[in-house]
């Protein structure tokens, strides 16, 4: 029996590995490795990118990939046959072109100074008016996948990306022999196969039971793509949970483990959070706050929710659709009021003591009473995503009287997330996809734990704080135990591996009276969203206008 | 004849005297006098006093009378004989009880530690209970009066502060012989008789076309009051334009001026500064801008207004209504943005190079393109006056995103000041009260330029900032003037002495291109208005009681 497996997360800036005990789930050793070209304003050769764009370098993944696998293994003292499985998870779309023996386009000669060759990044944004064209026509077309996608399509997401590289630099098109996303691009590496994740394609490429959009859906977008998914993306497509290969013998050797070991299909990040938090089944929500907030839950049966980013069937665990929201902005809010909301006295305050803008604010609001402030808010700071998929919606903040500091407007946008999640949740439950438990997990409930605290006592029930800060690597390593057979793991599939490596959280209990006066400021917050939001005043799309004029 | 004209205007920490050449306007002397105990917090015995009140020593008043008279006397040269009149001005309704000979009774010595003996400062705030309770009464009796005060007594008013004096030291209210306005006060002092200024007890005691509201009334809000305005407030009540008395022999000795000089009927500050612009007629508006802000106008005919703060005839300048409206914070709304919407960064840039906040800001909105922030406020930081009435209401800024900066809040906020006081403009202009001209004053539009620009930009018309900062100065010494017979002075009346003194403004004229853009903006404003303010969304009144709770 096998007792080591190693999880995998690659970040915007840097790869992270842990080497996990199968049995009692602790972790023995992590390595990090930060990507030396980071995220690329310019070409390597000296080419400066236009505002929008963000590339990153194949390499520094690959270097990433042996430096932190031969360094845990290291640290840990571990050896090579007591590793059972590599799971694996990154960023969502981030998008290459590659040759038929699997070199980054952007590494061959003729290449190398052309920007479309390279990887696209998650927030490559360049691609906008493809993603509207190919929105536009699904629209037209009535294309059935597009509501599990809540309506929209994103230009961070993977065809766009493909799309814009076509129009722009029609010969990366012709000589690619695929375009991967890194997950699978590292995967493919990995095990020497074709292969695609379920999870990348199902949330980011409109792959939906089994199958991708109809050929003549993507003639109609451009007539070059019509054989998109047989030919520049076709793969065969591999469930979350189930093995993706097996390591080669030349990676192995590079690598310093065993040939032939197992390689659990990828996830994305976020989704692999909710593995990581140890959750199996349907009913508890997991929500990711870093600077937007995503939010997972799986669910036995496939739903329509207004605004959700996909509802993918063994998206994230097997068995189960997987369904995602999100908050455009959670860690980026309270950036702004931390970055843009200061008295002259605070910044002082803040370096005398040597802490940050966002600790200061918080200490300020010790024993604070709700409502107090009188202030209240709403979140859309970078648009709505769930429920209202709406980019020219924006912030307000209402409420505010000559007495207003800075504290009160943290607070209020504090309060303001939590009752976007409640709004959230309630739609959930509204589509019949219960919730009976809530786990936060990402670094801003990790850093303030005012955050949890508040969401509990606006959803007016026990809210968790998950206990590992590597819940994406865990949730990797998870899917990687799922790869190897159960006889060398003891692991009967991935539910049995993700509660094997569960830790408990920390649970934040609803306080009594500031739940009854975020009731009633909730139900000012729907009305408020229902005003401008859905309809009733339609000064916010006129201020974008104006705006962007 | 004699050449020269005092004005002295009584402010909050100062008083200041100008000399002026009567024929030329010239101002050919000032002084400043600051108040030894300023704006006490105790009393000179060492009481502390409670939060909410704001006392003065009348000594403060007596001995600046006599520091800047002679001041300017002496920096002018000017003999005695040349000075054909003096005029004041004082903060509105300043309230102090004095014995039969006019000595404040905080200074006999069984009443100097009794705080409702001392002075009441026109932001005395602790007679709120009172201001409601007479408020309360006037409506429950139907009071006619109470629509031309914009349906809502102000604690900031004189009964309320005599009243709580009433109920909290009825010692003091049996003793006092009367309860006196400080520019009353002063102006009995100068002449030797008794006389009330129809200014102040027009704007800030109710009386209106000859007359106080009715003993009943004053009984049924206490059976003590019944006689107050035969009693302790019974006085002749002198227009505005007319003499109130002449210099006796010893305050002329005091003085080193003229036994027998003509002192004019004193004004409120605010209202002094509509004549010391130079207006004389209906037809300009004249928006003094401090702290908050006071509209101006004259009319031919009296006006029932919504949240107007009063009507009064004779009140401003003889033979004309005299027109308040308000708009409750402009110096500190622009302060409030100026205070707490600042980065790490700006504080720095304005401690390196010297600079306020205000400066700062101001500059980096150089060149800045109306709507480009895509913000809109409602200014209502201190609750609403004119037209709304009701402090229950609050700010709001709404459009907010993650790229807004603190410089687009605090154009936001200057813009909202203008909208308010375009759809003040327009109140006016619907009730009959046309506005063909707009003059800026007070200390806001000084400092800042783009205060003026913008309101020319929203209102879409031509608005002239005031040439002088000595505004109330100057409009009282015009007072001074119209007491003096023609003979002495060349003057007939007070509108040609206002004719005499004024200066020519510098005029903003509204940028086509920005109009167009704040017409829209406008719209949206008095939508949101019309939300928040007029019962479509009662959010605001909710947190206000939650703020109070």
């Amino acid at each position: 029996m096998k007792r080591c497996a190693i999880g995998l997360d690659y970040g915007t800036l840097s790869v992270r590995a842990v080497l996990t005990d199968i049995f009692t789930g602790d972790i023995a050793a992590e390595s990090v490795f930060d990507y030396p070209h980071g995220v690329m304003d310019r070409l390597p050769g000296g080419e400066q990118l236009p505002p929008g764009w963000a590339l990153q370098h194949p390499l520094d993944y690959l270097d990433g990939l042996k430096h932190v696998i031969r360094g845990v293994m290291k640290e840990s003292g571990a050896s090579p046959e007591a590793v059972g499985s590599i799971g694996l998870c990154a960023t969502s779309a981030t998008i290459l072109p590659v040759t038929e023996d699997l070199t980054p386009l952007c590494l061959t000669p003729a290449f190398e100074n052309e920007p479309h060759a390279w990887m696209k990044l998650w927030k490559h944004h360049a691609a906008e008016p493809e993603a509207d064209l190919i929105g536009q026509t699904a629209r037209e077309r009535g294309e059935g996948w597009l509501d599990a996608y809540g309506g929209r399509v994103s230009a961070e997401w993977a065809v766009p990306k493909i799309l814009e590289s076509l129009r722009h630099a029609p010969r990366v098109y012709d000589r690619a022999y695929r375009f991967l996303d890194v997950m699978d691009f590292l995967t493919c590496k990995l095990t020497g196969k074709l292969t695609a994740s379920g999870c990348a394609m199902g949330y980011k490429a409109f792959y939906r039971n089994g199958q991708f959009p109809d050929p003549m859906f993507y003639r109609a977008v451009d007539p070059r793509l019509e054989d998109l998914t047989h030919g520049k993306m076709g793969m065969p497509v591999s469930p979350v949970g189930t093995c993706a290969g097996t390591l080669t013998a030349a990676m192995a050797a590079e690598l310093g483990l065993e040939k032939g070991t197992p390689v659990g299909t990828p996830l994305i990040d976020g989704h692999a959070s909710l593995p990581g938090c140890g959750v199996t089944r349907p009913g508890t929500l997991v929500i990711v706050m870093g600077t937007s907030a995503c939010h997972l839950i799986l669910s036995e049966k496939d739903a329509a929710i207004p605004g959700i980013q996909g509802s993918v069937k063994d998206g994230i665990m097997p068995g189960y659709y997987g369904i995602e929201a999100g908050q455009t902005c959670v860690g980026d809010l309270f950036g702004w009021a931390a970055e843009n909301c200061l008295t002259e006295a605070y910044v002082r305050q803040a370096r005398e003591r040597g802490i940050d803008a966002h600790r200061l604010l918080t200490e300020k609001l010790a024993g604070y009473r709700p409502g107090k402030s009188g202030l209240i808010a709403l979140d859309w700071f970078n648009g709505v995503r769930t429920p209202l998929m709406d980019y020219d919606l924006s912030g307000l903040i209402l409420g505010i009287t000559l007495s207003t500091k800075p504290e009160d407007i943290y607070l209020a946008l504090m309060e303001a997330n939590a009752f976007g999640t409640r709004g959230i949740v309630e739609l959930f439950e509204r589509a019949g996809v219960g919730v009976d438990r809530i786990v936060l997990a990402g670094g801003i409930p990790e850093k303030n734990p005012l955050v949890p605290q508040i969401c509990a006592d606006v959803l007016g029930r026990p809210v968790e704080k998950a206990n590992t800060r590597r819940a994406s690597a865990m949730g990797a390593a998870a899917a990687g135990i799922a790869a190897a057979p159960k006889k060398v793991t003891g692991c009967a599939g991935m539910a049995d591996a993700v509660e094997r490596l569960a830790r408990k959280g920390t649970t934040f209990w609803p306080r009594k009276e500031h739940v009854r006066v975020y009731n009633g400021l909730y139900a000012d917050y729907t009305a408020l969203q229902d005003t401008f939001g859905r309809g009733g005043n339609d000064v916010m799309k006129r201020l974008s206008r104006l705006r962007r004029e």
